[in-house]
């Protein structure tokens, strides 16, 4: 059989977003769809009904992520892609949901063109990767990989004090069978995602071929001073935690600039004891988000920012104390899946780049046990996790003909 | 007459100081004492029992300043002591009430030793001064000075929305008599007031003569960047407000460092948003407190705070705005009784030094109509608006034997 045609009209994808995108809608702008709640439940029906209507065949699993698959010639290792279906509070139409219409869209017309593959493929709609509800991060992913925990069905609650346990059963689904969701018949897993960056909106090229996932540590920072009177008190004889805190985001700015792309660093909140203007003040505590993809740039990053925090410190006077709120490895994605990638990408023509992924996506959780790659589409001017989100249709349409390529590489040809 | 004994036992002014730090005092520590509250009505009508006791002649005015009087031989211009008896929440014992038991104090043992003056000699406890209820500021001496626009009465509110007239009512003070709380027959006021800072305590002098109290200006800075994904973003893509507010800072330090004492600028409050550990920050609002007790030196301070902050936003893509929240123009005090101050402390054999008051005071409103000067009593460890105010019973003696030996001078001695 010759090879099919990739073509995809980019009103096709724009449908499917535009009418997944009403579910969950909030009245003041953007999304909702925490796992578990009836606009979630809305969704995964809505998913169910297009897989069925593109001829796959439609399976829930335990914890509710749901698969559509093209049964192949014969049984064997699954091809599998994809993205979550939940989203953040205040969220837009295109995280998760972009790469679960991709799939869906990938595997509809390559049933339609090529028929039946050589190898089974899926499209999965993960049910929970944001965390938003009940910082359960990675939940469907790791359902399927078998690594949750019994006790985390109790243990994990919304802020309303809900169990994960008893939100899965307001929606049916029984807790009791996590165990079966697990899957040893998946080989290769393949998401295609918005970027979340301006990279490639800023470039100008059609699609991202990530290689790493990056590495994080998340830090509390306290710098403890003195309170003292703001008229009062000359600047010699002050130790004013807000100037300690100042100079060390600008020092951890400066460490992550001077290491350069990837490295990145950021200080999103900040605290001030006590707080007024005209006291000098005597505690601040500050997050610190460090990013890198390289086990070694990440160790290193992170030295320097602890050192530049202690050296203004001491300079100052100051107490520093840090707390470790998350360490996250770095995740080299698969060689073999990221060339074919780029040969895929060549082959339809699109301009591509190798990338970082400087968020997290369930392909890092299940490059555990799988051979992952992702591909990313340009998001209009880096807009992420927000109702501004967007990813016009042709570059989404042009993302997915990179994708079906390549999963007709792995499913259908002979050399896959 | 001969020169009377002007010795103070540190036990009177210590035995004053705790009976009216019981008034008003929290649960949690520290006291509060606003301006029209039951504490502060029970504040003043102990003060007005020992004054009566002292033997000086006591009347209440409009706004419900107090004043203790010793008659002279002859009416003429008064000579007068005192501060403030409201405190801060969670304030301590010493800030204003000191300044007010020191003039009682003071006027008790001049009469006891040195009898009838030559000049009346008056202590007034200052209804108002921190703003810590209505944001009056000044509303006890602005009303001496007859500064207290009409409409005042109704535009001041509490945080509970009652206006200070009907505060004023609930104590039973009526509003429309504040003109008549109006002087002019005040010549001179002498201020004792706790340093609020550290240098005296450091330095281990016994009081500082005030020359000048600071000018100020507060300011509101709102820095505007770009909310980004803090993975998804390359450091050299993004516009950090974070970063830029920090940068600012601590320019703003410098530049206050750099030019030395007596100048200063703190930077007490800070709000991110959206204040997430994962998103770059795309607004920060702060605030800087900048003083400079000399009217050039001031103007030099703001000009170079603003450009540092103005350097930092275009160097990084930011906006940044500025807010005058306030400007207070430096006061000089009275040279000649500057010079008279020093002559008492020298007299008594007290250690003293010329000071910058980088605090506001009652004196710097009375100095608009009067002849005023302040002396300084030593804070321990600069501890201010705390329950942790500090002044040692024989520091207070000795400030108020400088005091008592000021106040002979200008009310009893031929020359004063």
């Amino acid at each position: 059989m010759p090879v099919p045609d990739f073509r995809v009209d980019p009103r096709l994808i724009e449908q499917y977003v535009e009418e997944l995108g009403t579910i969950g809608a909030l009245p003041e702008g953007g999304l909702f769809r925490p796992v578990y709640s009836p606009a979630w439940l809305e969704a995964r029906e809505r998913l169910a009904a297009w897989m069925r209507a593109a001829g796959l065949h439609v399976r829930g699993d335990a914890v509710g992520n749901l698969f559509g698959r093209l049964e192949a010639e014969a049984d064997g290792p699954v091809v599998l892609t994809g993205s979550h279906f939940d989203t953040v509070k205040q969220g837009g139409k295109f995280d998760g949901a972009l790469g679960v219409l991709a799939g869906l869209v990938a595997l509809r017309l390559l049933r339609e063109r090529a028929g039946r593959p050589r190898r089974p493929l899926e499209v999965v709609a993960l049910c929970e990767e944001e965390g938003s509800r009940f910082h359960a991060t990675f939940w469907g992913s790791r359902a399927i990989l078998g690594l949750i925990r019994p006790e985390e069905v109790h243990e994990l609650r919304d802020a309303d004090g809900l169990t994960i346990g008893a939100a899965m059963q307001s929606v049916g689904l029984d807790p009791g069978g996590i165990p079966t969701a697990r899957r040893d018949d998946l080989a290769e897993f393949i998401e295609l995602h918005v970027e979340q960056g301006r990279i490639l909106y800023d470039e100008g090229v059609d699609v991202g071929v990530v290689e790493t996932i990056t590495g994080l540590r998340w830090y509390g920072v306290e710098v403890l001073g003195r309170v003292d009177h703001a008229g009062a008190t000359p600047m010699d004889l002050r130790r004013d935690a807000m100037v300690g805190a100042a100079e060390m985001i600008a020092g951890i700015t400066s460490v992550a600039e001077a290491m350069g792309r990837p490295a990145v660093a950021t200080c999103g909140t900040l605290l001030v004891e006590p707080g007024a203007v005209n006291i000098v003040p005597g505690r601040v505590r500050f997050t610190v988000d460090a990013r890198h993809p390289d086990p070694t740039g990440k160790t290193e990053l992170v030295a320097q920012i602890e050192a530049v925090c202690r050296e203004v410190a001491g300079r100052r006077g100051l107490e520093v104390r840090f707390e470790t709120l998350q360490d996250v490895p770095p995740v080299r994605l698969d060689p073999g899946l990221v060339a074919l990638l780029e040969d895929a990408a060549r082959e339809r023509g699109a301009s591509w780049k190798r990338m970082v992924s400087g968020a997290g996506h369930d392909a890092q959780m299940l490059a555990r046990q799988l051979r992952v790659a992702m591909l990313f589409v340009p998001s209009r001017e880096g807009r992420s996790h927000s109702p501004a989100e967007y990813t016009a249709p042709a570059q989404a349409a042009r993302g997915i003909e990179v994708l079906m390529a390549a999963l007709y590489r792995l499913a259908y040809a002979q050399h896959g």
